[in-house]
């Protein structure tokens, strides 16, 4: 099978987007979001929102998918980091 | 001005890229990585990586130098993270 550009750029988008799966899962579970940045989290947050309107836009599916999902995964992530910032007491 | 598809794939593209700045500036400002998924890191810095062979492919310069920039930051978050789970006492 040869490489082709295509074949490296689906590699990426998996690897990139799945890799939100694992720190949502430690998040979920340990609750503890001492080492995350509040600031990355809302940048990323909002960037991934923005890919997924870019995708609706120009009617990518492969876009609008991986961004849905990306989009929860870094949402629930930022909602623990929100809640235990200026929620936990 | 109007809001075309091409802006806010930049604005997309401008947040997702500069967000791990704040993350990878916490990192190294306080050294704990307690709350960093190793999986996340491991297969994020790797997803970023194919992206840059991706650009360097396709002769996209755009996307050769916002992954170059994110891959940096990345592999510095995850070189903590390894640092602090394997060898730190």
């Amino acid at each position: 099978m040869e490489i082709t550009p295509d074949i490296i750029g689906y590699i990426a988008a998996v690897l990139t987007t799945s890799s939100f799966l694992p720190q949502a899962i430690l998040t979920i579970k340990t609750r503890d979001t001492d080492s995350l940045s509040m600031g990355m989290y809302s940048l990323f947050t909002a960037g991934v929102f923005c890919w997924l309107i870019y995708g609706l836009y120009i009617a990518d599916k492969a876009i609008v998918l991986a961004n849905i999902v990306t989009f929860i995964l870094a949402a629930t992530i930022l909602s623990f980091k929100v809640y235990n910032h200026f929620l936990k007491k």
